[in-house]
């Protein structure tokens, strides 16, 4: 494996460990990127260090998850090392890139872009399974059969996806409140059509509900999903998913827990990240 | 005890109770003023209801505590509510009042000022200490005698010299990096000549050092201060409370931490607010 070069930006002490952000040129963007990552004081002593990556959700960058979400004491009970990319590349000026809140720039949806204005640099998906985990391994340590995938929003549509299609490299994943069928709702067609263009053959390999559907089996899947979210009926569309895997017969490998009064805020994902780490801790912790 | 006209603003379900947002006409500030609330599902329970008084730092409103402090499993753990007002008044547009950041809006420095420009609406002390308790006893059903207070830099000096003049209505108080004598450093230098006039004989009622000279007891009292925190030596100077402490043979009250490798950041609040909670429980919580 490669060392990546990457340039600490700043770091914190934090829960006797460090969060820390970095920038690094990036090979699947061609622009520069910057993520911030949690190291818990306990992952020194671990021979097999884990980890787990957090894909966040539209608008946000490397800086939500890590100040709201109240991961630290939790990460830091099982020596989980946590994360954090930016949602899209930044620092490029495409047109009309950065005119919506749910395309382009804080809107990358963990693809690879074909359409031409996109394919140079909108190419998360690569960056994430690639780069990011590259850097896991050869710059942070951790081991190889130890990573797991987190997200929220696009962010779990983007955990849930590469999870599916790199069994090898996940060992599990968990989502709160994922976009699960982007193909049929406002939210992917507006960013798969533009990003992928109008063949809906090609929007079906980053689309979960679809990965499902073709697949043997799946990794280990929770999956936290609020009653009260403003965008569960149109966007979410917690139901379809949850239908097709039952009727696939995966209902032993996924949990999907309906969550009761609670909204599409950090403030459900901080209610439950306990039990987020604690079930990805029972997959990636071996010693 | 009057039920203060609020009105809710926003709420969202969070570890099973609820943090809600308010606005209300301030007869302090006459303005109106906003804090955030987290109400813990476990509070409900209690017959004598608990909680704890946040006040925040410069730059801040009532949105950065209980986005980033990680507060609510150990507020859910006691069964206390934790209220945080914002730190200054707003919507008012006085000549300079938005020119820096450690002096008018975002800056009151809890204190009643006098001079003449701000002395209508900087009202902060009256405020936190009348208005806010008002709202915890009357609107939210907080216990009289199972109320705490801390705060945060500019609003751990807030939460100390509130505590040292309130022995009545605050039964432990709690800072993280507090500004913890004004009148000798640059930040308080020119925020109590500014709001106070230049009689410095009149700053010594809002400045904590002095305040603990004066006085025959102290409240239980638990500081934590950074040792890596970029404003330690000029604008914090812990080391001339803690000789202060020790000089009144107050030692057995107030707990002083200078914790190494922590800066000024919410990042070493959310690593030790566990222990602040715990300690304010041990003082406030009766069942």
């Amino acid at each position: 494996m490669n060392i990546v070069n990457i340039e600490l930006i700043k770091k914190a002490k934090c829960f006797g460990g460090w969060v820390e952000y970095y920038t690094h040129t990036s090979v699947s963007t061609q622009t520069s990127m910057t993520f911030s990552i949690f190291v818990p004081e306990s992952a020194a002593a671990k021979a097999n260090k884990p980890a787990m990556i957090w894909l966040s959700g539209l608008t946000c960058t490397e800086e939500n998850f890590i100040t709201k979400a109240g991961v630290f004491p939790w990460a830091s009970e099982h020596g989980i090392t946590v994360i954090c990319p930016d949602t899209s590349p930044r620092g490029t000026d495409l047109p009309g890139e950065h005119d919506s809140y749910d395309f382009g720039s804080g809107a990358g949806f963990y693809l690879n872009a074909t359409e031409k204005l996109w394919s140079e640099n909108y190419r998360m998906y690569d960056y994430v399974v690639n780069e990011i985990t590259e850097i896991l391994f050869s710059n942070f340590s951790i081991a190889l059969d130890c990573l797991s995938i987190s997200g929220h929003s696009m962010g779990g549509h983007g955990a849930l996806i590469m999870a599916l299609k790199n069994r090898d490299k996940f060992k599990s994943v968990s989502a709160f409140s994922p976009i699960i069928n982007p193909m049929n709702c406002p939210w992917g067609q507006k960013a798969f059509s533009l990003y992928l263009g109008e063949n809906q053959a090609d929007w079906e390999q980053y689309d979960s509900l679809m990965l499902v559907d073709k697949t043997a089996s799946i990794p280990p899947m929770l999956i936290d999903q609020g009653l009260a979210d403003d965008f569960l009926e149109v966007q979410l569309k917690t139901d379809v998913f949850t239908k097709k895997i039952n009727d696939k017969g995966f209902t032993d490998s996924c949990t999907i827990r309906m969550q009761e009064g609670y909204d599409h805020s950090y403030f459900f994902i901080a209610s439950f990240i306990k039990d987020h780490i604690d079930f990805h801790a029972a997959h990636i912790c071996r010693d």
